[in-house]
């Protein structure tokens, strides 16, 4: 079996888990998102802001892809919310059999939102449906203006692209309507918000626009009751 | 066949075709660094600033891995420094078959030096030997101070390390020492240079550190002779 037939088997195979994850995932009403980016752009960070605004109303809990280290999970366990780390050894992506695994042991009935963070990785991880109800992808700035053109698969495939590191955008050199505009070339029909996890700017309107999509979910499950 | 099955066939046939990559290298002499990181850490800034300070001293090259565009093909170029693209449309690393394939197309003989610019992932690459000298890996520090130990593998395997943006150190809150202690504790052997290929703090080092590693190998070949 050549390479390109092995690697076809693993994506159909993963797409029929992805399938079966899914279903569970609407009929429990939980948005799901599968969280992407390259290493260091601000996964965790993006979580634990999203955690602290949202975390008083809403049941939320976390699937941690970081496979050498439990540094992501401490941090969002801290503010209080459930993490569970998926530990697979030196993977360069998460799978749907990884996520359907970790369901076994971590139901998520009852929950508004869980968030994968994936491993960071803006390559493998594009490959692999998980059972997601949303991709969101987050590019750091400083990564440079030409990222999402030459990692068009990563972007062109996202529901939600978050600019993160704004602060750093004077100091980068980096014009961020270049940034949004290479983004749209790949991907016009993605929500984009430019956010600073660090100083705040730009994370209401992220919040906000996650409350209503949790929101919908909620009642696209009691229509369906 | 098993997935771990296939991957273990896969890398073993890397590796036969890597030692002969690896023989033609060192019977030419030429010094080859297999550059790697993650997305946006400056790769192509430090063959630039490579370049102009070694370019008219010696004889270079650069193999491109960036598969979806020629961004950075065209800035070597830019720089009248040869530059070959290996295309093969949407990989998350390269291999030495593919650097093999190139080696056809663009023979080395009479490089002093080619720097192979590996697809910018820092997981997929650290596991294929290209045939190399020396592996070179660049951490932005506005990745976080915690990278070296959340991508293990390839911080453990690395020649050099370049710690890269160190002018973005302040404003990201990154703290260099523990950037380099946790560099240090997955691999005590490394050389480490902190470096902005921006304001060019820290290039003399890694260029002269570069230049003596090029006669030392071009020594060793005529000491073979």
């Amino acid at each position: 079996m050549d390479r390109l037939s092995v690697l076809t088997n693993i994506l159909k195979a993963n797409q029929e888990i992805a399938t079966e994850n899914r279903r569970l995932f609407e009929k429990e009403g939980t948005l799901v998102i599968n969280l992407m980016s390259a290493p260091g752009a601000g996964k965790t960070s993006l979580l634990e802001a999203t955690v602290r605004a949202l975390g008083g109303h809403y049941r939320l809990a976390v699937f941690d892809g970081d496979f050498e280290t439990d540094l992501d999970s401490q941090r969002i366990r801290a503010l209080g919310t459930r993490s569970h780390r998926i530990t697979n050894g030196s993977v360069c992506h998460l799978d749907a059999r990884m996520v359907a695994r970790a369901l076994t042991e971590f139901p998520v009935e009852g929950l508004d939102l869980l968030v994968i963070e994936n491993v960071g990785n803006l390559i493998c991880p594009a490959s692999y449906d998980l059972g997601e109800s949303l991709r969101v992808v987050i590019c750091c700035v400083a990564e440079g203006a030409e990222k999402p053109k030459k990692y068009a698969v990563m972007f062109h495939k996202a529901d939600v692209v978050l600019l993160n590191k704004t602060d750093l955008a004077t100091a980068s050199g980096i014009d961020l309507r270049e940034l949004e505009k290479n983004v749209r070339e790949v991907n016009a029909k993605a929500t984009v918000f430019a956010v600073s996890c660090k100083t705040g700017v730009g994370l209401d309107a992220w919040v906000a626009w996650l409350r209503d999509a949790i929101v919908s979910r909620r009642i696209a499950e009691v229509a369906r009751c």
